[in-house]
Protein backbone atom coordinates (compact mmCIF):
# COMPACT_ATOMS: atom_id res chain seq x y z
CA UNK A 1 0.00 0.00 0.00
CA UNK A 2 2.83 2.13 0.09
CA UNK A 3 1.66 4.65 2.91
CA UNK A 4 -1.37 5.12 1.15
CA UNK A 5 -4.38 5.69 3.39
CA UNK A 6 -7.32 2.87 2.66
CA UNK A 7 -10.64 4.22 1.35
CA UNK A 8 -11.91 2.54 4.63
CA UNK A 9 -10.80 5.96 6.48
CA UNK A 10 -12.89 8.56 4.31
CA UNK A 11 -14.69 10.77 5.81
CA UNK A 12 -17.12 13.24 3.62
CA UNK A 13 -17.08 16.80 6.32
CA UNK A 14 -20.69 17.55 5.36
CA UNK A 15 -19.97 21.43 4.09
CA UNK A 16 -18.35 19.25 0.77
CA UNK A 17 -22.66 19.12 0.37
CA UNK A 18 -23.58 22.00 2.01
CA UNK A 19 -26.81 21.91 0.11
CA UNK A 20 -27.92 19.03 1.71
CA UNK A 21 -29.47 18.28 5.05
CA UNK A 22 -28.38 15.78 7.16
CA UNK A 23 -29.96 12.88 6.53
CA UNK A 24 -29.35 13.28 2.64
CA UNK A 25 -26.09 13.61 3.38
CA UNK A 26 -25.99 10.83 5.82
CA UNK A 27 -27.81 8.68 2.45
CA UNK A 28 -24.93 9.78 0.05
CA UNK A 29 -22.16 8.18 2.06
CA UNK A 30 -24.12 5.24 2.24
CA UNK A 31 -24.79 5.32 -1.33
CA UNK A 32 -21.45 5.65 -1.94
CA UNK A 33 -19.58 3.62 0.54
CA UNK A 34 -18.00 6.39 2.43
CA UNK A 35 -17.76 4.95 6.16
CA UNK A 36 -17.26 8.16 7.93
CA UNK A 37 -18.92 11.77 7.77
CA UNK A 38 -17.68 15.06 9.70
CA UNK A 39 -20.69 16.93 10.97
CA UNK A 40 -21.62 20.51 11.37
CA UNK A 41 -23.72 21.87 13.45
CA UNK A 42 -26.51 24.29 11.69
CA UNK A 43 -27.21 20.95 10.05
CA UNK A 44 -27.39 18.52 13.33
CA UNK A 45 -29.67 21.14 14.93
CA UNK A 46 -31.62 21.48 11.94
CA UNK A 47 -32.51 17.78 12.39
CA UNK A 48 -32.28 17.84 15.63
CA UNK A 49 -29.62 16.55 18.24
CA UNK A 50 -30.81 13.64 19.33
CA UNK A 51 -32.82 12.18 15.73
CA UNK A 52 -29.14 13.11 14.17
CA UNK A 53 -27.55 10.83 16.56
CA UNK A 54 -29.93 8.01 15.14
CA UNK A 55 -29.98 8.67 11.62
CA UNK A 56 -25.55 8.71 11.94
CA UNK A 57 -25.95 5.51 14.22
CA UNK A 58 -28.46 3.95 12.15
CA UNK A 59 -26.58 4.48 8.98
CA UNK A 60 -23.32 2.77 10.31
CA UNK A 61 -21.44 5.53 9.61
CA UNK A 62 -18.50 7.23 11.79
CA UNK A 63 -18.78 10.70 13.28
CA UNK A 64 -15.27 11.54 12.15
CA UNK A 65 -15.70 14.84 13.88
CA UNK A 66 -18.13 17.87 14.73
CA UNK A 67 -17.58 21.62 12.59
CA UNK A 68 -17.00 23.75 14.91
CA UNK A 69 -16.27 25.58 18.00
CA UNK A 70 -14.36 28.60 18.68
CA UNK A 71 -14.75 32.48 17.74
CA UNK A 72 -13.42 33.18 21.06
CA UNK A 73 -12.15 36.66 20.17
CA UNK A 74 -14.25 39.40 21.54
CA UNK A 75 -13.71 42.65 23.75
CA UNK A 76 -16.74 42.45 25.44
CA UNK A 77 -16.93 39.98 28.30
CA UNK A 78 -20.74 38.84 28.22
CA UNK A 79 -19.65 38.01 24.63
CA UNK A 80 -17.16 35.78 25.41
CA UNK A 81 -19.10 33.88 28.11
CA UNK A 82 -21.49 33.87 25.95
CA UNK A 83 -19.38 32.15 23.46
CA UNK A 84 -17.71 29.84 26.01
CA UNK A 85 -21.41 28.82 26.99
CA UNK A 86 -22.26 27.75 22.98
CA UNK A 87 -18.55 25.87 23.15
CA UNK A 88 -19.78 23.87 25.76
CA UNK A 89 -22.87 22.92 24.03
CA UNK A 90 -21.34 22.04 21.06
CA UNK A 91 -18.83 19.63 22.97
CA UNK A 92 -21.99 18.08 24.58
CA UNK A 93 -23.33 17.76 20.92
CA UNK A 94 -20.11 15.57 19.84
CA UNK A 95 -20.28 13.49 22.77
CA UNK A 96 -23.57 12.98 21.99
CA UNK A 97 -23.48 12.17 17.89
CA UNK A 98 -20.70 9.73 19.15
CA UNK A 99 -17.39 11.96 17.78
CA UNK A 100 -14.29 12.42 20.18
CA UNK A 101 -13.02 15.42 18.27
CA UNK A 102 -14.92 19.01 17.95
CA UNK A 103 -12.89 21.22 15.76
CA UNK A 104 -11.99 24.76 16.75
CA UNK A 105 -11.78 27.88 14.01
CA UNK A 106 -10.82 30.20 17.38
CA UNK A 107 -11.34 33.76 16.05
CA UNK A 108 -9.62 36.27 13.84
CA UNK A 109 -9.24 39.54 15.68
CA UNK A 110 -11.75 41.46 17.46
CA UNK A 111 -13.77 44.27 15.67
CA UNK A 112 -11.19 47.54 15.77
CA UNK A 113 -8.53 45.65 17.48
CA UNK A 114 -4.93 45.21 15.92
CA UNK A 115 -3.42 43.22 18.98
CA UNK A 116 -2.53 39.50 17.54
CA UNK A 117 -0.97 38.71 21.20
CA UNK A 118 -4.30 39.70 23.16
CA UNK A 119 -6.63 37.68 20.90
CA UNK A 120 -4.16 34.90 20.85
CA UNK A 121 -4.52 35.16 24.95
CA UNK A 122 -8.26 34.87 24.56
CA UNK A 123 -8.32 32.15 22.56
CA UNK A 124 -5.66 30.40 25.09
CA UNK A 125 -7.91 31.26 28.09
CA UNK A 126 -11.05 29.93 26.48
CA UNK A 127 -9.38 26.92 25.46
CA UNK A 128 -8.24 26.85 29.40
CA UNK A 129 -11.86 26.93 30.29
CA UNK A 130 -13.18 24.65 28.44
CA UNK A 131 -10.38 21.24 29.45
CA UNK A 132 -12.86 20.05 32.05
CA UNK A 133 -15.53 19.71 30.00
CA UNK A 134 -13.81 18.60 27.10
CA UNK A 135 -12.42 15.45 29.54
CA UNK A 136 -15.54 14.72 31.30
CA UNK A 137 -17.24 14.28 28.19
CA UNK A 138 -14.36 12.68 26.35
CA UNK A 139 -14.09 15.08 23.11
CA UNK A 140 -10.76 16.69 22.18
CA UNK A 141 -10.83 20.04 21.39
CA UNK A 142 -9.19 20.36 17.80
CA UNK A 143 -7.05 23.42 17.15
CA UNK A 144 -7.37 24.33 13.57
CA UNK A 145 -4.40 26.78 12.01
CA UNK A 146 -6.10 28.63 9.32
CA UNK A 147 -4.42 29.82 6.25
CA UNK A 148 -2.90 33.21 6.96
CA UNK A 149 -5.00 34.87 4.78
CA UNK A 150 -7.89 34.55 7.21
CA UNK A 151 -5.56 35.66 10.34
CA UNK A 152 -7.24 39.15 10.36
CA UNK A 153 -10.76 38.10 10.38
CA UNK A 154 -11.43 34.39 11.16
CA UNK A 155 -8.39 32.93 12.96
CA UNK A 156 -5.25 34.09 14.65
CA UNK A 157 -3.96 30.69 14.68
CA UNK A 158 -1.88 30.91 11.20
CA UNK A 159 0.67 28.07 11.78
CA UNK A 160 0.35 24.37 12.22
CA UNK A 161 3.42 24.91 14.81
CA UNK A 162 1.35 27.67 16.48
CA UNK A 163 -1.46 25.67 17.20
CA UNK A 164 0.75 23.16 18.72
CA UNK A 165 2.20 25.53 20.47
CA UNK A 166 -1.21 26.44 21.92
CA UNK A 167 -2.26 22.45 22.35
CA UNK A 168 1.00 21.47 24.21
CA UNK A 169 -0.12 23.85 26.70
CA UNK A 170 -3.21 21.96 27.81
CA UNK A 171 -3.63 17.88 28.77
CA UNK A 172 -3.49 15.88 25.71
CA UNK A 173 -6.62 13.98 26.40
CA UNK A 174 -8.58 17.56 25.65
CA UNK A 175 -6.80 19.27 23.39
CA UNK A 176 -5.05 18.49 19.94
CA UNK A 177 -4.33 19.99 16.51
CA UNK A 178 -6.52 19.63 13.08
CA UNK A 179 -4.03 19.39 10.00
CA UNK A 180 -5.55 20.70 7.07
CA UNK A 181 -3.73 20.62 3.72
CA UNK A 182 -5.45 24.05 2.48
CA UNK A 183 -4.56 25.78 5.54
CA UNK A 184 -0.82 24.63 5.85
CA UNK A 185 0.54 23.18 2.75
CA UNK A 186 2.97 25.96 1.93
CA UNK A 187 4.83 25.99 5.21
CA UNK A 188 8.34 25.17 5.25
CA UNK A 189 8.24 23.75 8.66
CA UNK A 190 5.34 21.83 7.51
CA UNK A 191 7.08 18.28 7.89
CA UNK A 192 8.68 19.05 11.13
CA UNK A 193 5.85 19.95 12.62
CA UNK A 194 3.63 17.37 11.76
CA UNK A 195 6.39 14.98 13.56
CA UNK A 196 6.58 17.17 16.61
CA UNK A 197 3.06 17.08 16.68
CA UNK A 198 2.33 13.25 16.63
CA UNK A 199 -0.27 12.03 18.65
CA UNK A 200 -1.42 15.64 19.00
CA UNK A 201 -3.09 15.32 15.49
CA UNK A 202 -6.69 14.85 16.06
CA UNK A 203 -7.79 15.75 12.45
CA UNK A 204 -6.50 15.41 9.08
CA UNK A 205 -8.52 17.29 6.80
CA UNK A 206 -7.73 17.74 2.53
CA UNK A 207 -8.78 19.31 -0.18
CA UNK A 208 -6.65 21.09 -2.57
CA UNK A 209 -5.21 24.80 -3.29
CA UNK A 210 -6.71 26.17 -6.70
CA UNK A 211 -6.32 29.79 -8.45
CA UNK A 212 -7.68 32.47 -8.86
CA UNK A 213 -8.81 32.73 -5.25
CA UNK A 214 -12.82 33.50 -5.48
CA UNK A 215 -14.09 36.94 -4.60
CA UNK A 216 -15.19 34.96 -1.38
CA UNK A 217 -12.23 33.57 -0.26
CA UNK A 218 -13.26 30.99 2.07
CA UNK A 219 -14.56 29.11 -0.85
CA UNK A 220 -11.68 28.89 -3.03
CA UNK A 221 -11.28 24.82 -2.42
CA UNK A 222 -10.93 22.35 -4.60
CA UNK A 223 -10.95 18.99 -5.19
CA UNK A 224 -7.79 16.78 -4.22
CA UNK A 225 -5.59 16.54 -7.42
CA UNK A 226 -6.95 19.81 -8.71
CA UNK A 227 -4.65 22.25 -7.69
CA UNK A 228 -1.09 22.89 -6.25
CA UNK A 229 -0.48 20.65 -3.41
CA UNK A 230 1.37 17.46 -2.86
CA UNK A 231 -0.73 15.57 -1.11
CA UNK A 232 1.46 12.31 -0.79
CA UNK A 233 4.53 13.89 1.61
CA UNK A 234 2.09 15.66 3.76
CA UNK A 235 0.15 12.63 4.15
CA UNK A 236 3.00 10.35 4.39
CA UNK A 237 3.77 12.60 7.15
CA UNK A 238 0.71 12.33 9.30
CA UNK A 239 0.87 8.64 8.92
CA UNK A 240 4.19 8.55 10.48
CA UNK A 241 3.08 10.43 13.36
CA UNK A 242 0.29 8.56 14.43
CA UNK A 243 -2.42 9.46 12.93
CA UNK A 244 -4.73 6.79 12.11
CA UNK A 245 -8.23 8.01 12.27
CA UNK A 246 -10.55 9.32 9.68
CA UNK A 247 -9.44 11.56 6.62
CA UNK A 248 -12.04 14.49 6.06
CA UNK A 249 -12.92 15.81 2.51
CA UNK A 250 -14.01 19.50 2.93
CA UNK A 251 -14.09 21.14 0.43
CA UNK A 252 -15.87 24.60 0.75
CA UNK A 253 -16.69 25.67 -3.42
CA UNK A 254 -19.31 27.26 -4.50
CA UNK A 255 -19.33 25.44 -7.80
CA UNK A 256 -18.88 21.92 -5.43
CA UNK A 257 -21.88 22.70 -3.96
CA UNK A 258 -23.95 23.15 -7.48
CA UNK A 259 -22.90 20.15 -8.67
CA UNK A 260 -25.14 16.81 -8.16
CA UNK A 261 -24.07 15.33 -4.98
CA UNK A 262 -23.69 12.18 -5.79
CA UNK A 263 -20.77 13.13 -8.52
CA UNK A 264 -19.32 15.19 -6.31
CA UNK A 265 -19.26 11.94 -3.86
CA UNK A 266 -17.94 10.12 -6.65
CA UNK A 267 -15.23 12.90 -7.29
CA UNK A 268 -14.35 12.51 -3.48
CA UNK A 269 -13.79 9.07 -3.41
CA UNK A 270 -11.89 8.40 -6.86
CA UNK A 271 -9.37 11.28 -6.24
CA UNK A 272 -9.41 10.06 -2.61
CA UNK A 273 -8.36 6.85 -3.82
CA UNK A 274 -6.19 7.85 -6.41
CA UNK A 275 -4.30 10.69 -4.86
CA UNK A 276 -3.80 9.52 -1.19
CA UNK A 277 -3.43 6.02 -2.09
CA UNK A 278 -6.47 4.72 -0.96
CA UNK A 279 -7.97 1.09 -1.82
CA UNK A 280 -10.78 -1.32 -0.66
CA UNK A 281 -8.65 -3.34 2.38
CA UNK B 1 10.48 59.72 19.38
CA UNK B 2 9.73 56.69 21.30
CA UNK B 3 10.99 54.24 18.82
CA UNK B 4 9.22 56.10 15.99
CA UNK B 5 10.88 56.15 12.79
CA UNK B 6 11.73 59.77 11.23
CA UNK B 7 10.13 60.96 7.29
CA UNK B 8 13.98 61.19 6.74
CA UNK B 9 14.16 57.78 6.53
CA UNK B 10 10.97 57.36 4.81
CA UNK B 11 11.13 55.96 0.94
CA UNK B 12 8.29 55.62 -1.54
CA UNK B 13 8.65 52.76 -3.29
CA UNK B 14 7.48 53.85 -7.47
CA UNK B 15 4.85 50.93 -7.26
CA UNK B 16 2.83 52.87 -5.31
CA UNK B 17 2.31 55.73 -8.11
CA UNK B 18 2.37 53.07 -10.69
CA UNK B 19 0.91 54.98 -13.20
CA UNK B 20 3.93 57.73 -12.76
CA UNK B 21 7.10 57.51 -15.36
CA UNK B 22 10.32 57.54 -13.32
CA UNK B 23 10.49 61.21 -13.63
CA UNK B 24 7.43 62.03 -12.91
CA UNK B 25 7.84 59.78 -9.55
CA UNK B 26 11.00 61.51 -8.71
CA UNK B 27 9.63 65.15 -8.91
CA UNK B 28 6.76 64.08 -6.69
CA UNK B 29 8.71 62.87 -4.23
CA UNK B 30 10.87 66.12 -4.31
CA UNK B 31 7.31 68.15 -4.26
CA UNK B 32 6.53 65.87 -0.59
CA UNK B 33 9.92 65.81 0.63
CA UNK B 34 10.37 62.50 0.66
CA UNK B 35 14.17 61.68 0.94
CA UNK B 36 14.12 58.46 -1.26
CA UNK B 37 12.70 56.03 -3.60
CA UNK B 38 13.02 52.44 -4.25
CA UNK B 39 12.78 51.96 -8.34
CA UNK B 40 11.14 49.67 -10.72
CA UNK B 41 13.40 48.09 -13.33
CA UNK B 42 10.31 48.87 -15.78
CA UNK B 43 10.31 52.32 -15.37
CA UNK B 44 14.22 52.22 -15.47
CA UNK B 45 14.29 50.92 -18.40
CA UNK B 46 11.89 52.97 -20.16
CA UNK B 47 13.73 56.40 -18.82
CA UNK B 48 16.78 54.59 -19.86
CA UNK B 49 19.57 53.21 -17.18
CA UNK B 50 21.91 56.45 -16.98
CA UNK B 51 19.28 58.90 -17.66
CA UNK B 52 17.10 57.18 -14.45
CA UNK B 53 20.41 57.33 -12.42
CA UNK B 54 20.84 61.13 -13.51
CA UNK B 55 17.40 62.23 -12.42
CA UNK B 56 17.71 60.07 -8.74
CA UNK B 57 21.05 61.85 -8.87
CA UNK B 58 20.24 65.60 -9.64
CA UNK B 59 16.98 65.48 -7.47
CA UNK B 60 19.37 64.12 -4.56
CA UNK B 61 16.91 61.26 -3.72
CA UNK B 62 18.58 57.79 -2.41
CA UNK B 63 17.39 54.81 -3.99
CA UNK B 64 16.48 52.64 -1.43
CA UNK B 65 15.97 49.76 -3.79
CA UNK B 66 15.81 48.27 -7.22
CA UNK B 67 12.83 45.63 -7.78
CA UNK B 68 12.85 43.25 -8.47
CA UNK B 69 15.09 40.12 -9.58
CA UNK B 70 13.99 36.61 -8.68
CA UNK B 71 11.66 34.62 -10.58
CA UNK B 72 14.21 31.68 -10.67
CA UNK B 73 11.93 28.60 -10.56
CA UNK B 74 11.81 26.90 -14.01
CA UNK B 75 11.85 23.23 -15.08
CA UNK B 76 13.86 24.19 -18.68
CA UNK B 77 17.25 24.88 -18.06
CA UNK B 78 17.73 27.34 -20.69
CA UNK B 79 15.11 29.57 -18.89
CA UNK B 80 16.68 29.11 -15.60
CA UNK B 81 20.00 29.84 -17.26
CA UNK B 82 18.65 32.80 -19.27
CA UNK B 83 16.70 33.97 -16.07
CA UNK B 84 19.90 34.15 -14.20
CA UNK B 85 21.94 36.71 -16.81
CA UNK B 86 18.87 38.88 -16.19
CA UNK B 87 19.19 38.64 -12.60
CA UNK B 88 22.81 39.45 -13.43
CA UNK B 89 21.48 42.72 -15.62
CA UNK B 90 19.51 43.87 -12.70
CA UNK B 91 22.54 43.68 -10.24
CA UNK B 92 24.72 46.01 -12.35
CA UNK B 93 21.54 47.98 -12.72
CA UNK B 94 21.21 48.76 -9.04
CA UNK B 95 24.63 49.21 -8.95
CA UNK B 96 24.34 51.86 -11.24
CA UNK B 97 21.49 53.74 -10.06
CA UNK B 98 23.27 53.42 -6.80
CA UNK B 99 21.70 51.34 -4.53
CA UNK B 100 22.67 48.31 -2.39
CA UNK B 101 19.84 46.33 -2.02
CA UNK B 102 18.23 44.16 -5.21
CA UNK B 103 14.78 43.15 -4.08
CA UNK B 104 14.16 39.62 -5.08
CA UNK B 105 10.86 37.62 -5.45
CA UNK B 106 11.75 34.11 -5.44
CA UNK B 107 9.30 32.52 -7.92
CA UNK B 108 6.50 30.05 -7.41
CA UNK B 109 5.41 26.46 -8.40
CA UNK B 110 7.00 25.43 -11.87
CA UNK B 111 4.02 25.03 -14.09
CA UNK B 112 2.80 21.29 -13.89
CA UNK B 113 5.20 21.27 -10.40
CA UNK B 114 3.95 20.67 -6.76
CA UNK B 115 7.12 19.82 -4.97
CA UNK B 116 7.86 22.78 -3.05
CA UNK B 117 11.44 21.17 -2.05
CA UNK B 118 12.34 21.20 -5.72
CA UNK B 119 11.60 25.13 -6.47
CA UNK B 120 13.33 25.77 -3.46
CA UNK B 121 16.44 24.12 -4.03
CA UNK B 122 16.08 25.88 -7.50
CA UNK B 123 16.13 29.33 -5.38
CA UNK B 124 19.64 28.38 -3.48
CA UNK B 125 21.26 27.00 -6.44
CA UNK B 126 20.15 30.93 -8.39
CA UNK B 127 20.88 32.72 -5.35
CA UNK B 128 24.32 30.86 -4.94
CA UNK B 129 25.10 31.53 -8.38
CA UNK B 130 24.73 35.33 -8.40
CA UNK B 131 26.62 35.69 -5.26
CA UNK B 132 29.89 36.64 -6.75
CA UNK B 133 28.04 39.17 -9.22
CA UNK B 134 26.41 40.79 -5.89
CA UNK B 135 30.03 40.69 -3.61
CA UNK B 136 31.58 42.31 -6.99
CA UNK B 137 29.56 45.04 -7.35
CA UNK B 138 28.22 45.68 -3.62
CA UNK B 139 24.70 44.82 -4.14
CA UNK B 140 22.44 42.97 -1.47
CA UNK B 141 20.06 40.35 -2.80
CA UNK B 142 16.89 40.51 -0.55
CA UNK B 143 15.14 37.70 -0.22
CA UNK B 144 11.43 38.60 0.47
CA UNK B 145 9.09 36.22 2.13
CA UNK B 146 5.63 36.65 0.21
CA UNK B 147 2.07 35.88 2.04
CA UNK B 148 1.78 31.92 1.85
CA UNK B 149 -1.34 32.95 -0.29
CA UNK B 150 1.03 33.85 -3.46
CA UNK B 151 3.19 30.24 -2.50
CA UNK B 152 1.76 28.47 -5.99
CA UNK B 153 2.15 31.05 -8.02
CA UNK B 154 4.54 33.90 -7.08
CA UNK B 155 6.61 33.12 -4.35
CA UNK B 156 7.60 29.91 -2.45
CA UNK B 157 9.34 31.64 0.37
CA UNK B 158 6.51 32.48 2.48
CA UNK B 159 7.66 33.34 5.72
CA UNK B 160 10.83 35.41 7.27
CA UNK B 161 11.95 32.66 9.30
CA UNK B 162 12.28 30.76 5.61
CA UNK B 163 13.53 33.53 3.98
CA UNK B 164 16.32 34.08 6.83
CA UNK B 165 17.39 30.13 6.49
CA UNK B 166 17.96 30.75 3.24
CA UNK B 167 19.83 33.66 3.49
CA UNK B 168 21.78 32.47 6.11
CA UNK B 169 23.51 29.82 3.71
CA UNK B 170 25.85 33.01 1.96
CA UNK B 171 27.80 35.45 3.27
CA UNK B 172 26.24 38.37 4.52
CA UNK B 173 27.51 41.27 2.44
CA UNK B 174 26.02 39.20 -0.69
CA UNK B 175 22.18 37.98 0.83
CA UNK B 176 19.88 39.38 3.32
CA UNK B 177 16.06 39.66 3.90
CA UNK B 178 13.52 41.88 3.07
CA UNK B 179 10.58 42.72 5.75
CA UNK B 180 7.26 43.26 4.30
CA UNK B 181 4.50 43.83 6.38
CA UNK B 182 1.81 42.97 4.25
CA UNK B 183 3.51 39.44 3.72
CA UNK B 184 4.36 38.31 7.28
CA UNK B 185 2.68 40.81 9.81
CA UNK B 186 0.30 37.17 10.75
CA UNK B 187 3.38 34.75 11.60
CA UNK B 188 3.36 34.36 15.87
CA UNK B 189 7.37 34.01 15.59
CA UNK B 190 7.93 37.09 13.68
CA UNK B 191 9.42 39.28 16.46
CA UNK B 192 11.93 36.01 17.15
CA UNK B 193 12.59 36.16 13.26
CA UNK B 194 13.27 39.58 12.85
CA UNK B 195 15.89 39.63 15.87
CA UNK B 196 17.44 36.45 14.59
CA UNK B 197 17.93 38.24 11.16
CA UNK B 198 19.42 41.10 12.94
CA UNK B 199 21.40 43.11 10.18
CA UNK B 200 20.88 40.13 7.66
CA UNK B 201 17.12 42.73 7.12
CA UNK B 202 18.10 44.52 4.12
CA UNK B 203 14.78 46.32 3.53
CA UNK B 204 11.53 47.49 5.63
CA UNK B 205 8.86 47.54 3.09
CA UNK B 206 5.50 48.76 5.08
CA UNK B 207 1.51 48.47 4.15
CA UNK B 208 -1.54 47.69 5.04
CA UNK B 209 -3.47 44.74 5.40
CA UNK B 210 -6.61 45.79 3.97
CA UNK B 211 -10.12 43.36 3.23
CA UNK B 212 -12.02 42.03 1.63
CA UNK B 213 -9.52 40.93 -1.28
CA UNK B 214 -9.84 42.05 -4.72
CA UNK B 215 -9.87 39.74 -7.70
CA UNK B 216 -6.82 39.97 -8.16
CA UNK B 217 -5.04 39.39 -5.08
CA UNK B 218 -1.75 41.00 -5.49
CA UNK B 219 -3.91 44.42 -5.49
CA UNK B 220 -5.04 44.16 -1.99
CA UNK B 221 -3.19 46.22 -0.14
CA UNK B 222 -3.75 48.98 1.81
CA UNK B 223 -2.53 52.84 2.54
CA UNK B 224 -0.34 52.20 6.33
CA UNK B 225 -2.80 52.63 9.20
CA UNK B 226 -6.23 51.60 7.47
CA UNK B 227 -6.09 47.90 7.96
CA UNK B 228 -5.51 45.15 10.36
CA UNK B 229 -1.29 45.59 10.90
CA UNK B 230 0.21 46.57 14.42
CA UNK B 231 2.82 48.43 12.84
CA UNK B 232 4.27 50.04 16.33
CA UNK B 233 5.81 46.33 17.46
CA UNK B 234 6.96 45.61 14.37
CA UNK B 235 8.55 48.56 13.52
CA UNK B 236 10.13 48.79 17.06
CA UNK B 237 10.84 45.29 16.60
CA UNK B 238 12.93 45.38 13.25
CA UNK B 239 14.82 48.94 14.88
CA UNK B 240 15.91 46.81 18.06
CA UNK B 241 17.38 44.30 14.84
CA UNK B 242 19.12 46.90 14.12
CA UNK B 243 17.78 47.94 10.60
CA UNK B 244 18.66 51.73 10.02
CA UNK B 245 17.68 52.43 6.45
CA UNK B 246 14.98 53.26 4.72
CA UNK B 247 11.85 52.65 4.87
CA UNK B 248 9.64 51.96 1.46
CA UNK B 249 5.90 52.56 1.70
CA UNK B 250 5.07 50.26 -1.21
CA UNK B 251 1.33 50.07 -1.95
CA UNK B 252 -0.20 47.78 -4.48
CA UNK B 253 -3.66 49.04 -5.09
CA UNK B 254 -5.77 49.85 -8.20
CA UNK B 255 -7.56 52.95 -6.39
CA UNK B 256 -4.73 54.03 -4.72
CA UNK B 257 -2.94 54.05 -8.46
CA UNK B 258 -5.86 55.88 -10.14
CA UNK B 259 -5.28 58.27 -7.24
CA UNK B 260 -4.06 61.68 -7.88
CA UNK B 261 -0.29 61.17 -7.27
CA UNK B 262 0.09 64.13 -4.69
CA UNK B 263 -3.06 62.60 -3.01
CA UNK B 264 -1.14 59.46 -2.70
CA UNK B 265 2.19 60.88 -1.46
CA UNK B 266 0.22 63.12 1.12
CA UNK B 267 -1.62 60.15 2.74
CA UNK B 268 1.84 58.46 2.52
CA UNK B 269 4.17 61.15 4.30
CA UNK B 270 0.98 62.02 6.66
CA UNK B 271 0.51 58.00 7.80
CA UNK B 272 4.35 57.60 8.04
CA UNK B 273 4.19 60.18 10.53
CA UNK B 274 1.53 59.42 12.23
CA UNK B 275 1.62 55.69 12.43
CA UNK B 276 5.60 55.16 12.35
CA UNK B 277 6.40 57.65 14.66
CA UNK B 278 7.84 59.72 12.08
CA UNK B 279 9.04 63.27 12.60
CA UNK B 280 10.92 66.03 10.71
CA UNK B 281 14.57 66.20 12.19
Amino acid sequence: MNGGIGLDRLSLNQATVKRLGLREAVELCVRHDIPAIGLWRDRVAEAGLAEAAATVRAAGLRVSSLCRGGFFTHVDADARRAVLADNRAAIGEAAELGTDTLVLVSGGLPPGQRDLGLARRMIADAIGSLVPDAQRLGVRLGIEALHPMFCADRCVISSLGEALDLALEFPADAVGVVVDTYHVWWDARLAAEIARAGRRIVSYQVCDWVLPLPADTLLGRGHVGDGFIDFGPITAAVTAAGYDGDVEVEIFNAAVWDAPPDVTAATVVERFATVLGGFRR
